[in-house]
Order: structure tokens, then sequence, then C-alpha cells
């Protein structure tokens, strides 16, 4: 049996139960037999502001899903800089790599805004792929859609300026809503989307003034408000190759 | 029964065997009989530089394995840019994802450089990851390990310079040499390495010329000549979170 009390995890935890599991659509086709299962042997943990939740280089034993507030995913270089590989909220998941392989986390992961996590054993996912081949399934389309968002950020890189790629971040954030304008909170500090989207601070606050001036949004601490979201699907779109609204946004609670 | 001379498909074609299936470690855990079926009903194609393969939106139909020659995949932005996902060589697949999904092919795929391509009908495939459970995890290996790597090439964009990122594609091409030396050949033109990395073709000349001056390479023409490895992964992977030599290369085939 798992330790579920490793590493420097807040001792505060209890079990999850359907609705929390069900929560992820990686989860749709597991029948309700194997997520009483899930509920019983898993853990959902209350977690504190600067809590590390995994180390780098540590054998992988939980897969993880985010119930409330906010983790970083962040690596560093040999000369000491972080590299931010993801920074994920309520609903999303992580070390899915190890649901189907033997791995060693291949990044760290520390809690940004206080919240919930569920721990779930790698062990009883790894036995459910062998004996559900729709779950099998599940977990490729969930790798799959990752590396479809990778794709596009690495077009990004290389296509879109600084504001643009900001425009396409606060897009995603307004999900589909094409045409109307709307009001939006950003899930986490400015800094945190700095560094989310690989800028230094100056950088990003010089592109979102030039956002602002291109396309007429509104921004009142984390508060944005969009008049028409035409304007800015109009000047960040225009240098990516796919149309908004994005097609991969359908699989978005799977990172 | 799929038809395998659509598109613009040169007709010249025959049956792969074993040994041009066996190319790719995805089919190591597939056995004799689903290798001769794939074999009986796949087509090995002789293509000519400039010849499409497939089409962005088209309906994937096929698995692609690259015998030998190079294929770029590319997409072009709304403004007309060209983006270039990748650029692959001999042993390396693409369209993977149809393997699992139905889906539209989410990129353009050019023969760059004249050579053999191998084309696996994605229907036979589905069922074999129906029956062969191993088969099913090394796709997602396979899809995974992509992930890890679009991964790096994120991190790079954010911390590498331009000269440390193309010492990483020179290292990776030398792979695992560990500090003796050695001479190789790029596996295509430069400026096709230049749009590999998202660089300009003026900031991949200058950031060569750095690399140069930093590392003691010499460069004539596609041939170059490392005295020292470890000069070009002291000066690269001082700016990267994995140690050289990377482990992510040891299913490097799989793209």
């Amino acid at each position: 049996m798992v330790n579920l009390m490793h590493g420097n995890l807040n001792a505060q935890s209890s079990q999850p139960d359907k609705v929390d599991i069900y929560l992820h659509p990686l989860f749709k086709h597991c029948d309700d037999n194997f997520i009483k299962t899930l509920g019983t042997i898993s853990r959902k943990i209350t977690c504190e502001k600067g809590q590390t939740l995994l180390f780098r280089g540590d054998k992988a034993v939980f897969f993880y899903l985010i119930r409330s507030g906010c983790v970083k995913l962040y690596r560093e270089t040999i000369d000491g800089t972080l590299a931010v590989v993801d920074i994920l909220t309520a609903g999303q998941v992580f070390c899915e790599i190890s649901i189907f392989e033997k791995c060693h986390h291949p990044y760290n992961a520390e809690v940004v805004e206080a919240g919930e996590v569920i721990m779930i054993p790698v062990e009883l996912l790894q036995e459910e792929i062998k004996n559900n081949h729709q779950f099998a399934l599940d977990v490729l389309r969930l790798v799959a859609n990752h590396c479809r968002q990778q794709e596009r950020e690495l077009e990004h890189r290389s296509l879109q300026n600084a504001a643009q790629r900001i425009g396409c971040f606060f897009l995603r954030l307004l999900n589909r809503r094409e045409g109307e304008g709307g009001t939006f909170h950003l899930p986490y500090d400015k800094m945190l989307v700095a560094s989310r989207l690989g800028m230094q601070p100056e950088t990003f606050s010089r592109a979102l003034a030039k956002l602002k001036k291109e396309t007429g949004i509104h921004i009142k601490g984390s508060k944005i408000k969009v008049d028409n979201i035409s304007n800015i699907a109009k000047y960040t779109c225009s240098a990516c190759s796919s149309e908004f609204p994005c097609k991969d946004l359908d699989f978005s609670k799977g990172r």
C-alpha cells in the first residue's frame, strides 16, 4: 500500500467522493465500482500556498487532480534559472504519464494558491488501463490533447509577438463565447501568467499595454473587461494556424 | 478498403517487408502474423522532392513511416506565414494520433528530400490497439515521448538563446557519444534546420557563427566537425533543466 503522507504534505486529508473524481472527463468510462474503489484509496488533501507536492526525480506514485487552488509545475536549469512548465487550476490534472509508465517526476509541483488536491495511486490506474480498453483510449486522448496544446504554443513562440500570445491566453479563458464581450478574472497572479507564457515581467507589462492599445480591452488588477472578443481574435489569431474558437479546447480540462 | 492512390501520390509503390515495418520500435510487440498482414495491406511509395503527402484538414486514413528521405510537416497561419511543425527523417513516423482517434490532419506533409515512405492504413492499427494491450501502451509511450520533446523545446524557447538551441540540435544528432568528438552531416538543408528551430535565416546564421566562436566547432557546408562534445554540452546545457546526454533520446526514433 502506498504511503499517502510522504514528503512535506499537510496531514489534513479526507476521502474524495464521486463528484470529486468525476470532475475530470478522464474517468467518464469507468464504472461505479471502480470510482468507489478510487474514492476509498485516494486522498483529498488541503494544501497551503508554498507547499511542495512533489519533487523532480522522485518516483511517481500518484496521479493528481486539482479540486481547487492553483499548482505550478516547474524545473530548474543547471545554472539555476526557473523554467515554468505549466500552471494548473481547478479541474486540471498532472502526472498523467505515470498512469502507463513507471517514471520519475519530470518536474517539481508547488501550490501557488491554497486549495484541495486529490491524490490517486497510479497502481490503481495502471490496473484499470489493463482491464478497461476505453479508459486506455481516454488516457491516450488526454496525452494527445496535451501534445496538441504544446504544438500550438511552440508555433506561437515562433510566429506571434508577446502581445498576441497574451491575447491568445485571454481568448482561451473567454473560451468559445464568440462575438459578444465579457468580463473575466485572471486565474492567477499576473506575474505567474508572465512566467507561464515564458516572459520576463517587464516584457509582459509592455506587451499587455500593447494588447490594450490594439484591442481596446480594459484591465483593472486581475479583472479584464472585453467589449468585443472579435477584436482580440482578429489581432491574435491572424498569426496562428488555428481558427477561433480553437478546436483543441474540447478536452481543455485535461490540460 | 482504403484507396492508397489518393491525392497526388506517385504511382510507384511496392509492398513493404518485415524489415521495413520493424524499422520502428512501435511494432516490437506485434506478432509475425500481424506484421505480415501489415506488409500485405500497406504500401511503400517512392516520393519526389516537393510532393505533398497529405493536406491539413483531410481525413486521416494512414499512419506514415519514413524509410528514407525527409518530410516537412507544416501549417499556414491565417495571414499566410509558414509554421514548420517538424522535419522528419528515416525511421521517424507521423500521424500517430490517427491510430486511436478519428481525426483530420492537423498539418500538411511535404517531401523535402526524395525517398521512400510506408503508408499503413490506420484501420488496421485501430484493430490492433483493441486486441494487443502492449501495442496500446507502446502507442501511449510514443505520444508521451513526443510530448516530452515538445516540453523541452518550449523550455528552450524561454531559456536558451538561438546559439544554444542550435547547439542542442547538434548534440541530439551526435546522440550519447559523450566526451569524444566526431564529424556528422546535417540531416537536411541548413535553411530547413533554421525553420525547424523557428528561426529566421539571418538569426540562424548569426547564431551559428556565435556557436562556432563559443565552442570551437568547424562547419563546412553540411559537415560539422566537433573536437570535444563537452564544449557544446557545457555551453548549451547550462541553460536547460536536463542533463546531457538527455534521457528522452531513448525512444528518439519515435519523434
